[in-house]
Parts: C-alpha cells; sequence; structure tokens
C-alpha cells in the first residue's frame, strides 16, 4: 500500500514522534511505501482564508467552500494545499497522528483538514459518506494522552473515547468517503515508564501489522436515507 | 455581565459575523459589557509550540502542557496568549462565534483553545470540571452551518449535533469548569433567503435576552468520581 502519515506535535523528541517513526519503520518492513507530512518542521499554515486561492469566483465575498469547488476544478489552489492532496490521492491509507489537545486533534492538523478535504474533491453534492470522494481508501488514527485508558468509556468522568473521536472520524474522515480503521491510542503517556512505553511501541507494531484484517468502524451509508436525507428507516 | 465573544471566520461580511454583531448589539442594549476577540483580523497565531514561552522551564524537552504550568506561575507566557487570558479571566460569560468545519471549530479558534486555555490556570491536578479553573463562568456557543437541522440528530445522517460538539461543550469548556449554556445554531446558512436570516438574528436575539434563564447543559461532577476517578456509582 501507499501510506501517508500526517503527525503533528511541537516536539521532536515526543513519544508521539516514537509512534511515527515506529509506523515509518514497520510498514516499510512489510513491504508499504510511506510519505509522511511533519506539519511542524513544514510549518504548515492551518488558517482557512482567501490566500488558499490563486484566483477567486467572488472577490467580494469569500466562501470558502465555494472557492475550493471552483479552484479544485480550475487548479487555483495554493501550491501548499495542492501537493497535500496530491499525497493523499496517492495514498491507500491515512494515518493521523497526533496528542490529543482538548479531545480533538491539535490546531495545526485541524487545518490541515480545513484546507486540504477540499469540496469537489473530497466531498460535494451527494458525494460523501460511502460516496466521498475518497471511497475506497482507508484511514486511522494514531494518537498519544495524557489521561489513564478507564476515565473514558460510557460511565467514565470523560466519557467515551470513540464518541469524542465522532467529529474526526465521522464527520471528517468518514464524509470523505475514507474506510475508517479502529484507531491506536496510548494512554497516560507522560506518566509511564520507559518499560510501558516500550509495550506500547510492540502493541503499535501489532496493531500495524493486522492492519490488513481490521475492519472498518461502521458509519451511515447513502442508501439509509432518502433524497433529502431523511432516514428511510426509522428503526 | 462581562462578556467576551470569541469570534472566527474568514469573510468579515459572513452572516456568522452578523450573528457576532447582533450579540454585541443585543448584549450591550442588555446593559452588558462586550468584548470581542476577532481571531482572523487580529491575525492570531493558533500554533501552539515552545514560543509560547518567555523562558522554557526545560529547554531540552518540550512538555507543553508542563511549560504552561511553568509559565503562568512565573510570568513567561507569550503576550498574546497573556492578553487573550485575561480577556478570559475578566469575562463572565464566554460565547465562541464561528462557523462549523467538518463538525468542529475551524483552526484558528482550536489553535486559540489550545494556546490560552493554559495547564495552571484553566485546569491543573484535580482542578477541572465543576472544580475547573474557570468555575463561577458561562460559556456558549454559537454557530453557523451548511448542513440542515433534520440531518443532525439520534438517527440523522450525522448524528446528534449535541454529540459531535462534546469535544468542544464537555471535553474543553466543562473541563475548565464553566457551565454550558445551550448554543445557537444557525443551520443551512448558504442556501436560505434573507427573510430566513432575519429570522435567525430574531431568534438569537431571543436566545440572547433569555441568557440569565438558561439552564447549563449537565455534565459530570468530581464528586461521582472516586481517588482515581472510576464511576463512584456504576448505575
Amino acid at each position: 500500500m501507499n501510506i501517508l502519515i500526517v503527525h503533528a506535535h511541537p516536539e521532536p523528541q515526543s513519544f508521539t514522534d516514537t509512534l511515527k517513526q515506529t509506523a515509518i519503520d514497520e510498514l516499510t518492513r512489510l513491504g508499504h511505501h510511506v510519505e509522511v507530512s511533519d506539519l511542524y518542521e513544514m510549518n504548515f499554515n492551518p488558517v482557512a482564508s482567501r490566500e488558499d486561492f490563486r484566483e477567486l469566483g467572488n472577490p467580494e465575498y469569500l466562501n470558502y467552500a465555494l472557492e475550493q469547488r471552483n479552484a479544485a476544478k480550475n487548479h487555483l489552489l495554493a501550491d501548499d494545499i495542492q501537493i497535500e492532496i496530491e499525497k493523499v490521492q496517492k495514498a491507500d491509507l491515512l494515518i493521523l497522528n497526533f496528542p490529543m489537545y482538548w479531545t480533538s486533534v491539535p490546531a495545526i492538523m485541524k487545518g490541515w483538514i480545513d484546507r486540504v478535504f477540499v469540496s469537489g474533491i473530497f466531498y460535494g453534492g451527494k458525494r460523501f459518506y460511502n460516496h466521498g470522494g475518497m471511497v475506497g481508501k482507508k484511514a486511522m488514527l494514531c494518537f498519544t494522552l495524557g489521561g489513564r485508558e478507564h476515565m473514558f468509556g460510557e460511565n467514565a468522568i470523560h466519557g467515551s473515547i470513540e464518541t469524542l473521536l465522532l467529529p474526526v472520524q465521522r464527520g471528517t474522515l468518514a464524509y470523505a468517503g475514507f474506510d475508517v480503521l479502529p484507531s491506536f491510542a496510548a494512554y497516560h503517556v507522560p506518566y509511564i515508564s520507559d518499560e510501558a512505553r516500550k509495550k506500547m511501541i510492540v502493541d503499535y507494531q501489532q496493531h500495524l501489522q493486522g492492519l490488513e484484517q481490521l475492519q472498518p468502524l461502521e458509519f451511515p451509508k447513502l442508501e439509509q436515507f432518502d433524497d433529502k436525507l431523511y432516514p428511510l428507516n426509522k428503526g
């Protein structure tokens, strides 16, 4: 497979970086081709703006999604966006590798999504979920966090991690058509022993070795909804 | 009340901007004092990095939360962060005003949270949720989106909007101690008539007039959990 790892951490020696390197090494060893977008290293601009288009369809009023559609069609996207789109298009699997900030991705990664997941390419009209622009590709999250595993779950203090991940896994990746594979979470990272970290690396290697067998998460299919997107089956 | 509106939209003529202006006018008319952080206008930097600290506790290895704690204690936070913290500290109510991007806040607003919600001030140790640093303050979201209201809900195509908002409303605002008031959502904005927009503005004015009567959303209280944050009542 062609695999794109999008990585975002402000400290190059972080354990999140070690997980990125683990993925590069293990996936390469397994015969895959790995490309990396290291957003901090690239000094990636996360702020969506009119500068994202070399020419505007409507210079008087910026409708960002409309300009994305226009720019995608007419090859007017800013170079940094175009380059990232082509990396995603080439990839069979996208891995987002990040430290959880405020139960979500860091701003620099949110901005990579805001700017790169362009209307007209990643979605548009009735092309979303299982008809999204990225159908046939897989995506997966790998993230580190400070909290302990028992703090997440149905009755746990922060609620279920799957629920907290819905904006990324469902509202973003599944929406754009990706099959979303089960994520790899490294809990309590700043507080654990070197030994526990080593075990996490082995766990991640095993997660990666089983990639092709992992069942994607279940998300909506357009066929379950009518023309106006009301559910066909109220059950 | 002192009210801080944090606003983020790349187009100054947007309807999201109109909602911000509606809040300024209506809340001022009601006798409140309103301050605005317009993140695009401020060219706010959303990327958490070592530059956020005038001096580092550990220059060899950036642990962002630890440096936040150190910098908060020793007055070493970068000026742009310090200014925003003081605005929040002065406010009784924080309003986040934004267009929903990928079922979440735009990157520039995520970065405002990543950088401004500093460990040691907004939370730290066992100070979170109803013991968080911002206890006694209220927070509220006001957001615009392209989707229609019926596309959100328990069996709807995108799932429930309250669930999608959990990372912001629970994992961020409630975690930091804010009482989170019911949000104001403006659906399908790019596609509706001027008349429908005018009605939304009236609806928002009424929402704001009823602010003091709004019941906060229910989120965890630390007293429901033991010392290690396991739930006391498994029911």
